[in-house]
């Protein structure tokens, strides 16, 4: 059984667990004091060219985004989501456990407009609905598709005219990054928005995301807010020393583009052989529809995530590809659904 | 420079990274749901000759802490400590963040009695004081000292008569169990407290500590509190691995009994000196008090946490050994105090 | 000019105000443990025919619904809604601020069915999701409809079948209650739901709702929930007085009574004139849509809350009676209306 | 049976039922924005000479202190108080239910001095303490102590050299103003904190707190704080037209001029037959320690609150005097102890 159900069912890239038993008899300052940590903020912060900005490495997703949103925001302010954020149905109410109210917009295909978040705000606009502050986008999105610049500008000048804080979650923010139609770069999103998260569990480290804060007032006090969440590690070199590895070279985004030259190959194979898209997505997840029959044997040998039924007869699955695809897990998957394409 | 400053300088023991590279490419499922983690759960309750309690696998130690006690009590219910209790001075607030008072009482030495918490019911009996529901300890304190088996046991028939939960944090559990005179074993816990965690993190493990809840009516939902508070990894089995391979065999108590032998060597050795401590503790944690001007000398080679001044000649520091911790650097240490020593 | 915005324009009921003065010089026990609210806790349970309730008198309807629901839910726990429901969109994140995430379900007219809480159930069904445990409905509902006993009954059910917590909001029981067409009774309530509450402050107290715990299991502690969330007035008695007052006769049901029959009158008449309405209410809120210049010339002499732009030359108002509406005013602004249609 | 228990027994001053009678009929805006509730904000900041504050009526007190420092901190920060301080021991855990931990220092008289606060500020000045970030006192303070203009300057100068709010709690701070030795006028308030309240409920009203926000930078979105935490009264007029009442001419000083009045002749007289005082407090409350025998014949007539056991012996009781506090009671209270007294 080969799994495509995640990027995060392989443990490490090699090099960072080497990287971290290389490393793992110093004596090091904890709580994130240590030299790697320091160096890997250094290394990042030449990658985005941008020297003024905070970077806290934080455990998982989960935790970056409520940490971020409960830090920014005063307790009575909400966040607009599209409807399918990863915030919204899949963290277990955390962003509200934190006391803040998801606004959430139905979208087409994931990716939240101008249009979503001007409603959000028209509809909630008294004393008596929460208050609006900040619009929150994953990118790529949960359906796997993935913002342009222009898209993210237009997202970040409206919230700047309406006095709202704009986040990036980017636990795939390197299959983002890997797209090439999309035109970004890792030294855009200090442009593009208040504060975004890079992705390393979804992108070979073992665990981690580095929260990248850029606007001035949303600094002050973050540390005590982690420790407060129980969110910092005492050895929190463990973090430090894998976005050292990540981002001494050019490791981030040759995983990244390996996942979604895996995606390439597949979402071609697939598309090739006649099957639909639930979405269009570029990156290393995609949403193919399949009859159940041919479903039911490929998962005989493949393993995906159900994502919804279609009708009674057809199925939408999740295939996610990742740093660690085997590019002959890849072709076999293709070569077995030919063999029960009629 | 070598430092004694705490037990979490190194990143782990070697058999638990290599543990990591060992099992690195197998694709699991994510979540804590992989065999790992069941398997880690399985030697744990093996070891604890307990099959009845649900253990989970948490990255910090104020995480949690905090988990616990948010999951265990109703919103207006608190919790008493002693006043020097991890959670109410070095966790930043994190409990309160959950909503949750600490009453926190003074005491001798770390250790809580029975007649400390018999003073909190008694200040905090009317609807309009907190109300006391959970007694926390740490074992070993933050002092170092060590409770014994009829010490536990007492609080504990104190809880169970006065309806409050009894939990112990056991950040330092293993070397609690390493001091023999307190005559305890990982397979009392189960029988002395509602709940307790096992640390890894400062015992050899990267990171990790094995919340263990025995009381039937704290184990519901836990999981769902996790995931809402950031808790729960992707790659879950980061965690099962190591307390997998601590467990297998005897390597948790191995740890803890160098780290025990190397603080006994230390303690033994600056008593000998003629050096008084702060307080009488057997453990890897000791406080010795030190003229101003031995102790600026020592710290020119060793590494110390400072804890207080005792008089303007005198301070009191906090010295850690641990799994890691070398016995040349012992020597050292005590060499060069013996030639600092009139 | 005459106010048809709501139903708490003015302060309260003469024979209750003058309860509060007959009363005055009284010296009670503070917090609500006087007579006055002991005796009106008894009135109300003679008038519910249920004597194994708690009552708790609470100053205000966004005040009790967070206390109830707060208190009720563990912290990782979900309240199903509809998406008008008044806890949704109208309390300012109050629930959400209390750690819950509310499950909206878009609905016809406000009122959620079992196809409805099922749908939220089947989107929430794993550890990543919110975890759904109490279903809230509003009785009568946001835009003004009833539920009837049968509705309420297979809700409940439903409710009893999964596992879920059934709350009513009463803030307008009153009017609820008065529609004889819904087949309800106070005494009905304690056996259709695990909780609810009966409002005051819409039906002719100064302030004041009356929250019934019915099921055992949710009873416990709610006195100091309600005092650590700033809810317990030292002057429990003002509460008690006037519960005291509305209870000891019918006089409760006689100002829900003539708010309703005021409602009649006036819905009468407006449909008569032809003028269609957002939605089909029997109860003393309705939302008639009119032409812009019509509702422009009615605006110079009557206030109403607006509600939504229905097509850019039709506007849907609220118009609600009460205890206090004068038929007089009822009768101006149909007579004005029907000046002013063709 | 005569009560000194509380300053909260009886309703509500004649005058401030009339004026709520007077007004009954009036049809107003709901949620505070009604004239009354802007008359009465006009009405105080004259009396304060203070035009740039921000004024809002509040239910009761344990509401108030959660609502202002639930507002002005952020997630991380707590509040210094001291142990005797209100929100620490009597408010069943508020504060810390919104996240925010008190540190509370104990001191001699109730009333917490700037060597208080320094010490809680070295205690907690790391990333892993809470970080203190107001201070909060009552005046009066909870022993019936009352700071002097020059207490509250030093502490309020020693808050803004350490970044510090600086936040009065008002409950009684009629008593205080007028307790002439203290030398307060309440046109001092502004300039003597950040923030602070006006307690109507201990003052005659029949509810009713009004917080007073001084610092611009924690003004903004209060309303929406309010709401939220269902503080908001829809008849907001019940609380605008009772301070009105207080003050459009001098009716809260004289309500508190009695009490203290009152509580000076109770006072007096108990000192003169030779009773020692638990703190010396010159406002409303008072602490006389009785002989045993003496109180329970005491406690035939007259109703106190038990304070505390001093020894096997002797009783410190609270007797609280108030606005409508009877001088023949008083004096009957006196000769009753003289009676007793050998």
């Amino acid at each position: 059984m080969y799994s495509f159900r995640n990027d995060y069912s392989e443990t490490a890239h090699p090099s960072i667990l080497q990287a971290l038993m290389d490393t793992n008899m110093e004596q090091l300052l904890g709580y994130g004091m240590d030299e790697h940590c320091q160096n890997a903020i250094r290394l990042m912060k030449e990658k985005m060219d941008a020297q003024n900005v905070d970077i806290h490495f934080i455990s998982g997703g989960t935790q970056t985004n409520l940490l971020a949103i409960a830090a920014f925001l005063r307790p009575y302010e909400a966040v607009i989501s599209a409807e399918t954020g990863h915030i919204h149905g899949h963290e277990a109410g955390s962003v509200e456990a934190t006391g803040h109210k998801i606004l959430a917009e139905p979208t087409e295909d994931g990716k939240l407009t101008v249009a979503h978040a001007a409603h959000a705000l028209r509809l909630n606009s008294e004393e008596h609905t929460p208050r609006p502050r900040m619009v929150y986008v994953s990118n790529t999105t949960e359906l796997g598709t993935v913002y342009s610049k222009a898209e993210l500008e237009a997202l970040y000048a409206f919230c700047r005219e309406n006095d709202l804080y704009f986040f990036i979650d980017g636990a795939r923010m390197g299959s983002a990054l890997a797209c090439e139609q999309a035109g970004l770069t890792l030294s855009d999103y200090p442009r593009l928005c208040d504060a975004f998260y890079v992705g390393g569990t979804k992108n070979g480290a073992l665990i981690g995301e580095a929260l990248v804060i850029v606007k001035e007032e949303l600094k002050e006090g973050f540390r005590w807010h982690m420790k407060q969440r129980g969110a910092t590690l005492a050895k929190g070199k463990v973090l430090g020393v894998q976005f050292e590895e990540l981002f001494r070279g050019d490791l981030f985004m040759e995983l990244a583009r390996h996942a979604n030259r895996m995606a390439d190959i597949l979402r071609d194979g697939i598309t090739a052989l006649g099957y639909p898209f639930f979405s269009d997505s570029p990156s290393n997840q995609m949403f193919p529809i399949f009859p159940n029959d041919v479903l039911a044997e490929m998962e005989k040998e493949y393993a995906d995530t159900f994502w919804q039924e279609m009708d009674p007869d057809h199925t939408c699955v999740r295939l996610v590809t990742s740093w660690a695809t085997d590019e002959k897990a890849v072709r076999g998957y293709l070569e077995k659904l030919a063999g029960l394409t009629k």
